[in-house]
């Protein structure tokens, strides 16, 4: 078949409205296709555009992707079959010290020219401040928040690059951050399944928009 | 100027990749812009297409867009002046009752044809059983996660529709509670404003994808 050029580049640039109607939750995948190190670090490095909090970015991608690691994860994960049979599990975690890297993301702002020296600096202090003076509450709920902002945006990228994903939440978090020895510094937030399909995901609905947004003032119950 | 069908389309369809990078934290916006009501459903069903815990759909906006309910937002958000200058702000909440919507939620799948009525039936009664017996803050930390989910949707979504956003985490939350009779039982997620950016948003950098990405193993340190 041949393939002009303008449909290569439609091939290769979906639009927005079909990534996001596209993206369904699969829960069957290809076990013959993996992802290299590569496309998945691209995946990540633009699910990493989302916005944070001061831009701390507290979000770290700890990628199970061997045979061996899934199948040690996959009863930690309820045994849900994805987890052996996907290319790749992401644990999605919130760095609860992501805040001391200010210093080296502000720095980096600076560098870049799109802020003067002396305000880098002083959001760079004034952040570390703020962040190290919060209660651990208050922390972690900011690094939740983030960690979904950023894994909406990666499922979402991993669906423009021809994958599916699904969001896992059903997972006994201690025996996860011991099997993987992930320390008390780090929050899980979520796995996400990363794959090729091999079934399309279950249809699903959505509550009407009536029920969920209010114009300027909220419902009387 | 004279516009072809297809550059129609193409300015109706912006490509996914367009979207993810051309999205900034916009602080100043065009004052004279504002979105009918119905623009602003169809941008907020859109961006409740995310997924979310057992699809429960726990979120909820309050949208301010008259001039006086943002006057009155405007000091409890740290004065920020996007909030008088934008379009509207989207207050997303957390419903920590929204579970209780479990049995529509499933009925609405069965009536699709999406799954059998004793299955739907079941997967209900057990969401309503097993978020009902979960402790508040396990359960207070779903609601966020799901809120960060949909919270990221919404602002590509607004971006491919035009308009710019900006998340606002700097807000007095006992404050904005009163101000606009926010029950306990909805927890506030973030402030989203959105509108037509005035001036384009201040770029921003990212952290190298070596700090952000480990492959099988979480670093030493």
């Amino acid at each position: 078949m041949i393939v002009s050029a303008s449909e290569q580049v439609r091939a290769e640039a979906p639009s927005f409205t079909e990534v996001v109607r596209g993206r369904h939750s699969v829960r069957s995948y290809d076990k013959s296709v993996r992802l290299s190190h590569e496309e998945i670090k691209e995946i990540l490095a633009e699910a990493a555009l989302a916005p944070s909090s001061s831009n701390m970015q507290p979000w770290r991608f700890l990628v199970i992707e061997t045979e061996e690691l899934k199948a040690k994860l996959q009863p930690i994960a309820n045994n849900q079959s994805q987890v052996s049979e996907a290319a790749a599990v992401i644990v999605v975690l919130g760095d609860r010290e992501g805040y001391l890297k200010a210093n080296e993301i502000y720095e980096e702002t600076m560098k870049q020219g799109f802020m003067p020296e002396d305000i880098a600096k002083s959001f760079a202090e004034r952040s570390i401040a703020l962040y190290g003076s919060l209660p651990q509450e208050r922390l972690d709920r900011i690094v939740y928040i983030d960690g979904g902002l950023v894994s909406q945006q990666l499922m979402l990228v991993a669906r423009a690059h021809g994958y599916d994903t699904v969001p896992m939440g059903g997972y006994d978090e201690a025996l996860l951050k011991e099997a993987f020895n992930i320390s008390d510094r780090y929050l899980p937030v979520m796995l996400i399944a990363l794959g090729k399909a091999a079934k399309p995901g279950r249809p699903t609905t959505r509550l009407p928009i009536e029920d969920l947004a209010f114009f300027n003032e909220m419902p009387a119950k």
